[in-house]
């Protein structure tokens, strides 16, 4: 079978380079074309001396003839690209948050913009093939979730789904360094981050309507989520605890952890990238894979459910993901590409 | 006026070398003996090289005439070195958990012995001087919080005793690995603990019983408390994110923001080391000093309060607050020796 | 082509592991035993948690029928299994120090035992494929170099070799704490080694012998090597800085560092994994990888050669080399199972 | 004794913090103003919530009258300041390099500009106290040494004046990442930062010709210095291994390491900052604090010096000596303010 050609917008960014980090390996996929701003013009190995396995390419100001494109800039310039690359008949993730949430007036109170292309923001699919598999099969346009909203609603989705829990949710998340991009900000400066553990944008993250939309369409419920994302100083990973309370009648039933346990790998029987383990996650051991490890628990003191999750956030997160979901577009076999472990330790 | 004579058993895990580190430079104490067994017979300066101002000390196996005691054994070996120091008539501060609990039972739950004296438990006081500053001016031994209790009971403390929330309380801690102690483990192998985040002791975890005590002795209520310690990469510091709802006639205030910290600002107006402070506080900004930084945040989207507190788990969480209380139980001015600011960056 | 049979003798260190890390990706070869003492019995994937592609494997206390081993075993303990299973017929790479060294004394005066098996230690082949691919295609047991000889000797052996350097060489070299192995010590415990950088072993590092052995073959000429490892903070990599003083012809040379490109990149142009870089490496750009990136510097100012190299210890200093030896032994593409990209960032 | 009005100016850079966070606890020196372009008029406790001890002061946009002043400023533009600052009467330790070099041709050579003060570069004192100390008592204008040429010249200073070794030295010196100070860049952004050594500026860091100069010095003879920085990923620290020759009739001498181990001690024994020791010393143990440990160790098998020094690079190598040189400027006990033991783990 001959390999698709695909192409990179802003391969320069840490979501774009981990693309080419993976693409140059995929067996039904060949990186063609990647573009970048600042750098186009140079050799993408001269700007990423990391790069084996694609010693030639040039990083270009426009994508050349490519069968599908993954595109990777800030928010808001992402549609404009997306839309243009649609027009020609591209295949198109969208990395960046442009057509993830279905509601354009969203964007006008998240992300401060009208969107350009409500028409089109109609017919992307939410790029979680763990809940949207189908849908993804034979779309064209595919929102690839944020890095927060994967961890989150993969932890919650089987106990939303199931009614288990009542519709208050905390969901408290860790992040690596890497999540906040490679623009440099004092946050990401190493002597700050370095020994350092905080929270921030309690006042409203943007990923947080994500995660509700998402959520609430499960069982059609509205979920009240208060959702506090954390700093950490390592460079990949999230790790997500979400809280909720188990409904009454799960709270007194006697085998409930097992219950529980079974719900969640049914869940996720098919989903070959979701591991529901029996003992607390650490992110290391999806580190620079696609997997993400879900562990239920369920505290019996207070008849709380406790989902903790991790993943690496720019493979499940980002890149990965996005690859993922190009396998089902395509209808190469959903783990091409991203069957390799994780790095440990 | 003449300084005290001050001694250290077990002077060679992380909480007893950071006592000698802060006692060297007291004002109205000298550090005169230290014991630790692996290493009695060697001078301190040679185990631990980073030491100056105590060059001379040798490591002894058994405290040598002393006015006052620290005591950093384990728990359970802890208590009985306890009982001879306070029948020597020497005042103790025990670092371990050992005179925590109130309730004796608790001890065979949750650390699985019999306590050796009930007797010496009822006259022991919990040495959180924010909450029992009074108890400690008189007390002949207190026993020194935990570092999760501490970060956790300052945090909630004000909203518990002013009754804004329910009994409902979650507190999600994320601790550096000097928490974990000196003693070798899996878990604070470095290629272990480097670029990994985790949840860990979900089952119930032995500060637990200590964070329910005490919010519940401070408006009667029994509280609800889910408690999931987490380890993230880095060497010092503690940050606790804590979860309940408001109750109902608090969530209709129009002005609870600045209620809340209001209540907060007054519950500390005479707490040397605790800051009450308006953005969310990274771990690096109170890093080597016995600050506890405490940021109260009302989620109005969800009716809930956030409250974020940091610490620096080996001063404020031990070694410190050790000292603090000895400056309260022996008459100096409450911030003796605790004055120098945190390293930064 | 049916894959080859291939196991770990104890695959629980982190040599070991990281070889089933990536023979389970292997084009041609599959993993299908594996031991390991402490862990004998439990599933890999168990004792492994991030494991993927080889969910089923049982660690046993022996090896089960195998075409090819690799021997991830302590010194002296690794001579005796290696010695068996070449009986038993099975091509073998020892991780291990135990066949490196081609005078058996040495092992006598640097690791403190007789060698038991001087003869096979004859025809042992020092897995250096950049400097032995021919002999390592017909050796039965091929002896894996240690991590910093494998990056002092890459950096050193063409100035070496074509004499350009006086025979005195410093080799500053700062590893990540992997190095260090998975058991448990003091000095990888994470707070010590956090934020920490040292030296150690400059009384003699056991890699010290082997480095000076390669380099004098290159030539003939004795070299007088100082070598001082340092641990840096970091899990992997390992960097390099070698000094010699240009012999005084080619100090007076106007394009020397011209030439010297030349003369490095001509050493290594059938090496796929090395790369003579234009700058000076930085360890993350290898990072889970086989590459090693080499830079050599002229100092006009003092008339020095300085040659830097990076690797990952645990991949071109460990198991992706091994593997690439066991691909030479075999007949497989040079490259087979080792072609993804470092991870970045 | 009242204490002197001290300020600093540019506060906002990591070295000038680190100033006012050793001098808010000085027994004879009183902060009293400080500057800072981009933060002027807002208080430092808010810009810097670290900071205990200072709450009321507002950065400022010029200082106000002060017995004595800290220049914090980049190179070039601290000339300016410091010109200003002498003319009007005021003791000035300078922390740039604007003074450090005695011939100003230096100026035009390593930094791109012109001095514009031949005259008072005349007059500045190298603000080393362990080689000039009654130089700086008498002195008016104090240029504080940069951070490597502290960690090298102590490591090799009594070498090189007892004439032990040749001249051909080598130095190797290991940063950590607040030596690149607090403005943003790719090599300081936490993720290309994180799990990364490199070394950089091989072709002439501007520390290079203070360090040749300063060794030159001590015995009149021209040293031929190779100097290879690296970064390494922590926040403070620099370790230092230095490589010389020893001379011959040094080689020979059978207690060489012992004649040296006396030699040094010797020349350190007035220096309450220096302390030779008898490992290989850890940069941890002087983390936060201003001592220098230097280990010199004899190489038998080459006949090589091998010297080993570390400092934190923002207190020995910045902050603390400039407080340092206050003291000795302003006749106070040279540990003045500087006495706090490092902080480990």
């Amino acid at each position: 079978m001959e390999k698709i050609k695909v192409g990179i917008v802003n391969v320069t960014g840490y979501a774009g380079i981990e693309l080419a980090r993976l693409l140059v390996r995929h067996p039904a996929a060949r990186l063609v074309s990647v573009t970048g701003r600042s750098s186009a013009g140079q050799k993408l190995a001269d700007v990423f001396p990391h790069m084996t396995g694609a010693a030639d390419l040039i990083i270009e100001s426009e994508l050349s003839d490519v069968d599908f494109a993954f595109v990777a800039m800030p928010h808001k310039e992402s549609a404009l690209e997306v839309m243009k690359l649609i027009e020609r008949g591209i295949k198109v993730v969208d990395i960046s948050a442009d057509f993830r949430l279905s509601n354009p007036e969203d964007y006008n109170e998240w992300y401060g913009f009208t969107h350009p292309s409500p028409e089109l923001l109609d017919k992307a699919v939410y790029g979680l093939p763990e809940l949207y598999r189908k849908d993804i099969e034979s779309a064209n346009l595919v929102a690839n979730p944020g890095c927060y909203p994967t961890a989150a609603i993969l932890a919650m989705a089987p106990a939303v789904k199931q009614g288990i829990i009542s519709e208050d949710i905390i969901i408290d998340s860790k992040s690596g360094l890497s999540g906040a991009g490679r623009t440099l900000t004092t946050v990401s400066h190493y002597s700050e981050a370095n020994e350092n553990t905080a929270a921030y944008a309690l006042k409203g993250h943007r990923h947080l309507p994500e995660i509700v939309q998402e959520l609430t369409y499960l069982n059609g419920e509205t979920v009240n989520v208060t959702f506090v994302p954390h700093i950490v100083p390592m460079t990949r990973g999230i790790l997500s605890t979400c809280y909720a309370a188990l409904r009454e009648e799960f709270v007194e039933k006697e085998d409930i952890q097992v219950e529980i346990n079974a719900i969640y790998k049914e869940f996720y029987k098919d989903a070959p990238f979701v591991k529901v383990v029996d003992n607390p996650p650490h992110t290391k051991n999806v580190w620079g894979s696609n997997m993400c490890h879900i562990y239920p628990f369920v505290d019996t003191r207070t008849g709380r459910l406790i989902v903790i999750s991790c993943i690496d956030n720019l493979v499940k997160g980002a890149a990965g993901q996005a690859i993922q979901n190009m396998n089902i577009m395509s209808g190469f076999a959903e783990t091409a590409g991203l069957e390799a472990p994780p790095i440990y330790p």
